[in-house]
Formats: structure tokens, C-alpha cells, sequence
């Protein structure tokens, strides 16, 4: 069936039938706007747009990895805010010529991947009519019990850490866009493609965390950019050191076979999602600690400093970075 | 200039530029989230979709008009809940070829209609390379002191009462679609061209009737669907008086050049953004000193009945109506 024979009456059904119903004081999808009930410290808000041979292809992705994609990229803003999130609106602008199959999977990956943390959507809009699909999602999130956890906020002496691992998706898609087969065999190897096709937000570390940090953001442009943003309030600067940051084998051996390191697609490539903090020395133990309860590692990979530059430092030799990064979605 | 050479940075210091400030514990475009402030009666929410070719031509648009309807599209979610839109979010996919006086005029449409009530851009997204503009908005706003007005909530005996005139929209687009020249001369028949490319959100009708209504919609898809959607809830149906109807003589004039009279427009047309409510006898003069005061006439069109069913009587003489909208926008 045509998503076009659907309509939008349908659709809001299937979206009824594969998620829970929203909690006491919030009105879901049905009326003009949604209801989101008075919370003592407000929300959270952020919208990200996904569009078809951009952030996405059909002969890479599943129509549910890309829902799945989407849920995370956004919940991964709040999750850099410190926050849990909790409502969700999608707009989706479909190819009339699109089975309404896919657009059920695109969906199924959305609440797939909602679900486990509560959140349900509220509220959105179904178009037709265009070549490629594109799907936008706005995210709400409730901040912690300390507030939102800014981008502003770091201060000289102040580490900076990061979640997981860095570069794993942009060597997901060098793997994905040279067609070739992956040179590694064993399993963990695979990782970064999943890394690239399936990123986790790092919703419950941005929440065990947020109570011991100074300032907070996730890596969605790659790490210069993400450094440049945490520095860019007051008068303070950074160290980076380069041989500390946490690129996983496999990452390695892609950057290998295309003649780098895989230390490029971490300072450049974009789409980990992994969270950058800066965290005060009194504070590194609790945050370690908090980090271990939700089993994703953290990795100290520099300081703030009170001067005013981005020193990016290999073995102690600063290091000329690029201005750019790789995903620059305006110049394609 | 190219958007592509624009930049996502430079596109947010020119929406900084075009806007005041967010208020007081509101923060906006800047960080991974933005932040609403705490309110007691929690916020409204509501995301609409606009996409070039199907809800705007750059033929008949300027790009300001396409923003200015975003805009008021969107408000109008809010005006049909009783609320006061306060905050957006807009997403934007654009051809990378578009000149970035398009997408400021764009913007400019925007913060144009979004400042009188006081509504602030705080995010979105800006993405590149789709052959068609999408433009995707996200609208935030405080519920009026009662609550929320839902569209569940008409009582029998309850007055129909609708805004402004029907149909204008439908007709507008009627004209421009034909590429005719307009048969008549007099300035006030322009209205219908306007009424299409500008809709006017009915904020502060609804803010001032909310306290006053049981149940309450825009009029979005044509009265037909509208209508259908105040009835769907408990045992209640409808009588509504079609010789009633407020059909503006413009938009008469265009039904007749066309064959038809311009009921149909009204019935079917969408896109009018008029507000269609529930009143309890005991309120219309209330509601009508109401609206007096905002300057949009009432018209009362109808009636709630105890019976489960619609009878659309043309001076007391049952009519039947079609099932489907002129605009579905899935089956283009």
C-alpha cells in the first residue's frame, strides 16, 4: 500500500497502536497542539532535521535504523543538556510513491527506540510530495535536579573528558560510502558501522554526570568543533591531547586502509554523539564513578585552561587542526 | 551569495539579528537544547509542515509571504487551543542553489509575524541538498488562566460559531492555480489572494473567547472536517446552517466564474485558519462582546445536537457532503 492510500487519519493510528499512551497531564497526538503538564524547572527543547541521501540512504540504512537514527541524534541533545527526555513531536515529508511499509518501519524505530526512556509522541505532521523524505524531530526533555548543564560554564584547571569512543561513525560511513567490503573479520569490527547507522544517545551518562559538571555538549560535528564550543564563553582556552583520545581498533584500521589513522575522523567527522565534558578535579572521581554505574567508559583527554586558544597537543607537540569539519550539510 | 556559503553560523546571527532576546528564563538558539521557563499551566505544542510546491509556490510567494504563513499556520494551533504563542523552532532543508537572500527573506517572514506576539525563535536545524524547501516550524505556547480549550467538549445545545469568512483561501487558491487574471476590480476582492498566500492566526480571538467556549478547532481542512472533529467525542452530533455560512462576495465571485457558488470552498476548501467553536447559550453574548473587542465577527452557523450525526441543512433541507478535503495533502 501507497502511504498516499494511508493518509494521515491511518498513520496517527499506527503511531497510537505502537506506543504507549502518554502519561498523567500530558495530551498527546489528536488535538490542535499538544499538552505538555508545568514542570518545576521547565523544559528542554531541540529540534533535528534528517534528510534522505544526506543523513541518510536507503541501500544503507533499514527504514527502522533510520527511525532509530533520528530518535537518538535528538535525545542526544538532551542528554548533552543533562536532561531525560520525555515527549517527542515528528514531521515527516514523504514520496507520495512510498510504501506505507516503510514509513510503519520508519516509525517503528522511532518508538523502538523511544520507549525505553519514556518518551512518546505528542504531536507532528505527515506531508506528501517530495523526492526525498525527510523526517524532523523535536525532542522535550525535563532538565536534572541541578538545572540544565550548559555549553557555558568551564573553568581554568577544569578537565575535559568524553564519553565512549570518537570517530567510529565517520568510519562507518567511509566504509559504507567506498562499497567495500569490511577488510576486518571478527565482530567487534562491525561496530562502527552500527556506530554510524544505530548512534546511542548517551541519555542516562549525561544524567549520572550532570550534578559534577561544569559545562556539557555532545559530539554531533566532530571533537575541534565541540572543544571550539565549550571555550567559546569567558576568557578560558583548552589542551587537547591527542594520543589520549579513545579511537577503538577498528576505527584505526579503517583510518589505516584509506591511508590516515582514524585521528581524523575523530577531530573532523562528526555524528558520535559521544558527550564532552569539563569536569573540576575535585569533582573527576564522582564522575568516574557515575560513569561506571552506566557502563560507558569516560576518557580524560585534556584540560581548560585560562588562556585564550585551543592547544591541540600530540606527545606534547601542538598541531595544526582544519577549520572545517567533514560533515558541513549546507556545502553538499 | 549560495545558502551553502551562508553557513549554519552565519544563518543564526542573522536570526539573532532579525529578534529581541528571548525573555527571562527562556535561552535560545546556542546551546545543544534551548530552555523554557517553568510555567504553572505547562505549555502547548504543535509542529506543521510547509513544503514548496504543495503549500507555497515560489511563482506565486515571496519568500517573506511563505514565511509570514509558516508563521501564522503554525500560531494558529495555538489560538485554536486558547493559548499565547510564545516560542518556535525551525527547521529548513534548502536546495543547496537557493541564494541566502531567499532564505533571510524567509526569516524575515518569520520574526515579521512571530514579533507582534512576541514569539521568539530559540532552535531548529538548517540542512542542505533537497530539490524543494522544507520548511518545518515548531510552536510553543502558555495556556490561557482556564487551561487548555480541547476540541472534546461540546454539550448539546451548544451554539456553532465560527470567525472571520470561509472559503476565501480556497478561492485565492482557485485564482492563482488558474493563473487568471481576477474578473473584478475593487480592492477588497484581493482578499482572497491574500487570505491564501497570508492566513492570519486568530490569537487573540481565541485567547479572548477561550474563557467562554466548551470546545474549540481552527478551521484547517474546511469546515466539513472541522465540524466532524467537535463531534467525534461523547453522544453529541451537529445541525449546521449552510445559507449561514460566511462567504465573502469575493470569494461568491470566484465560485460562480467557476461553476460553483464558493460553498464548497468552505466545506472542503482548507486552509482558512478561521476558529470554530462550542458555546453554551448562556455565553454568545459574552463570546460575541469577546470578539467584538478583537474586531473578527462571529458568525453562528450551527448548532450541538444529542443526535449522532451531522445534518448539514441548506434553509432546513438536509445536504450530503463529500468525505474528503480538497486538500489531502498525502494523495498529491
Amino acid at each position: 500500500m501507497q502511504v498516499k492510500r494511508l493518509g494521515e487519519r491511518g498513520l496517527i493510528a499506527m503511531i497510537h497502536r505502537m506506543q504507549s499512551a502518554p502519561p498523567p497531564g500530558m495530551v498527546g497526538i489528536g488535538d490542535d497542539a499538544a499538552v505538555l503538564p508545568a514542570q518545576q524547572r521547565g523544559w528542554l527543547i531541540s529540534q533535528d532535521m534528517l534528510v534522505e541521501d544526506i543523513h541518510f540512504r536507503w541501500d544503507w540504512s533499514a527504514p527502522e535504523q533510520v527511525g532509530v537514527k533520528a530518535a537518538h541524534v535528538n535525545m542526544s541533545d538532551i542528554a548533552a543538556m543533562g536532561g531525560r527526555p520525555r515527549a517527542a513531536l515528528t514531521s515527516v515529508a514523504v514520496p507520495g510513491s512510498l510504501s506505507s511499509e516503510v514509513l510503519e518501519s520508519l516509525y517503528r524505530g522511532l518508538t523502538r527506540a523511544f520507549d525505553p526512556f519514556g518518551v512518546v509522541i505528542v504531536g507532528g505532521d505527515t506531508v506528501g510530495a517530495v523526492d526525498k523524505l525527510v523526517l524532523d524531530v523535536t525532542i522535550l526533555g525535563e532538565p536534572g535536579p541541578g538545572g540544565p548543564v550548559m555549553r557555558q560554564g568551564a573553568r581554568p584547571g577544569d578537565r575535559l573528558l568524553v564519553s565512549g569512543r570518537l570517530g567510529a561513525s565517520y568510519a562507518g560511513y567511509m566504509l559504507l560510502s567506498h562499497g567495500i567490503g569490511w577488510p576486518g573479520t571478527d565482530i567487534d569490527d562491525r561496530s562502527v558501522l552500527t556506530a554510524h547507522l544505530e548512534p546511542q544517545a548517551r541519555v542516562e551518562l549525561g544524567l549520572a554526570v550532570a550534578p559534577f559538571v561544569h559545562a556539557m555538549t555532545d559530539v554531533s560535528d566532530g571533537l575541534v568543533d565541540e572543544v571550539r564550543e565549550l571555550t567559546r564563553f569567558g576568557s578560558v582556552g583548552a589542551d587537547v591531547w591527542l594520543e589520549r583520545l579513545p579511537i577503538c581498533p577498528a576505527t584505526r584500521r579503517v583510518g589505516e586502509h584509506f591511508g590516515g589513522d582514524g585521528r581524523d575522523y575523530a577531530l573532523y567527522g562528526g555524528e558520535d554523539y559521544e558527550l564532552l565534558m569539563a569536569v573540576p578535579p575535585s569533582h573527576l572521581q564522582a564522575v568516574q564513578e557515575a560513569a561506571e554505574a552506566t557502563a560507558i567508559p569516560l576518557t580524560e583527554i585534556g584540560a581548560i585552561t585560562d588562556r585564550r586558544q585551543i592547544r591541540w597537543l600530540d606527545d606534547g607537540n601542538p598541531v595544526a587542526v582544519k577549520d572545517v569539519a567533514f560533515f558541513d550539510h549546507f556545502s553538499r
